[in-house]
């Protein structure tokens, strides 16, 4: 293992045939493509994403899924050079620091909610709140703020515009600064992406932070979010139930369809400035 | 176990803050809650999901998912009556029929690549393709009927308006006749709940249906459709490089962006007609 590996692309050029005006042409679709994570040597899984931040993502995955109990557990994380050709760039290693554990059952992905969290809402909350703690405090921040945000994660998306295939997470400051972006055809893994790299430089919890996701806010994200300790969380779309239950009981501020300076806030009102009374 | 269980409800009424018009108001928010699966009273998997269809959600992913070889593997699926009353129509159980086996390694979900598929986009394929064979024949369509197809998957969609947070999946004949339609919160549950519905009368393959996601196509929707046997499979937005690249190998037209009349036909151009040869 040494040097530095080739980038995968994250889009690639593909024939079309436009119907409707065009005719024959090529078009960027965005890469979806897998990425095997190791712990030193072994294997511990593989999932698919958008190549780019691979090393921000699997710090990301690592603690939002609960493998590990704190960010700070993982010591390294590095491609794998030693890897055929076409794999280069998909294999990362990480190691762990002395002391720390890998909870191998941990929450991963499809197995977030496992029989263990019964088969009602109220299971499947309680048993977050066992490893993740309730979000108290942070920001207070304007309507108008929140309205600015859409826009501001928008302009940092240099993939979308050319696939037209993505989703996005941003995280932003209580002044409504972005501190980070990430682009993925997974809503999940783009969240995973920008709480990676907060890990990365030592700043979770996120205790200020505002996320903002391209798509809905379902329970993962919601959950995730909370992870990292984030206390205003905002979708541009629709929350299910469950992510407004999970956000409450949370402590947790969550806002919907934030579009065209309008917005649902759901939860956590007292963190909207002029927007009355915790809901 | 007897009689009829309540259905769980597939909205949910939340109190909502307006900002930007309108103020402290109730609203509709899709249900996502946890749905567990048995295999007669061992539990096999638990999955997030939008209340409803439930049987026809089983018999689609056990079989999408490979955990069945057959669709007519499901010799029953059913509600669990004998469970805590917060539970109640939340845990399905299902039987096999004589000599079916289960595929306990499967390909669920996350699991779908699994570490034996390589890292490669190209190992991935080829491992689809080891449990799904290539897609043959299946119908020519015109552009037209192409364009009517969102119109139509939108005028079924009863949750949509209501709670805007709805994934949609709808199974078209050739002529553009709708034979299915569902709605969930994961694109992936809805297209399980429309092919799980085709299961059940006995019509799979579907080989000379039309599929029609509301989302974005990535692998697991072109995956689960070459499963089914679906020859043409459209997407409102955008497909991913994989879906492209299993799409073709598979033999399936894939078709994005579809809407206001136009879209991309990204591979099997000869079942879509005038557009010329195979692409």
């Amino acid at each position: 293992m040494s040097g530095r590996l080739p980038a995968r692309r994250a889009k690639a050029r593909v024939p079309v045939l436009r119907l409707g005006g065009g005719g024959p042409a090529r078009d960027d679709v965005v890469v979806e493509e897998p990425l095997e994570v190791r712990l030193g040597k072994e294997t511990l899984l593989v999932t698919l994403r958008t190549p780019g931040r691979d090393l921000d993502l699997v710090r990301g995955l690592l603690f939002t899924e609960g493998l590990v109990d704190r960010p700070e557990d993982v010591a390294a994380v590095a491609h794998c050079a030693d890897v055929p050709r076409e794999a280069r760039g998909n294999v990362v290693t990480f190691a762990l620091r002395r002391g720390a554990r890998l909870n191998r059952e941990g929450t991963l992905r499809v197995g977030l909610v496992t029989s263990a969290c019964g088969v009602c809402g109220r299971a499947v909350v309680d048993s977050v709140g066992r490893d993740a703690p309730r979000v108290e405090g942070g920001p207070v921040v304007t309507r108008e703020l929140l309205a600015g945000l859409p826009a501001a994660l928008r302009a940092g998306q240099d993939l979308f515009g050319r696939t037209g295939g993505l989703h996005a997470a941003g995280l932003f400051d209580a002044r409504g600064r972005r501190l980070a972006l990430a682009e993925d055809v997974g809503r999940h893994n783009a969240v995973d992406k920008v709480i990676g790299e907060a890990a990365r430089f030592g700043r979770l919890p996120l205790a200020e932070a505002l996320l903002l996701v391209s798509g809905r806010a379902g329970f993962e994200i919601v959950h995730k979010a909370r992870r990292a300790g984030i206390p205003i969380l905002c979708s541009v779309s629709a929350p299910s139930s469950l992510a407004v239950r999970l956000a409450r009981e949370g402590g947790q501020t969550l806002v919907g369809f934030l579009r065209e300076g309008r917005c649902n806030v759901y939860c956590g009102a007292e963190r909207v400035a002029g927007a009355g009374a915790r809901r």
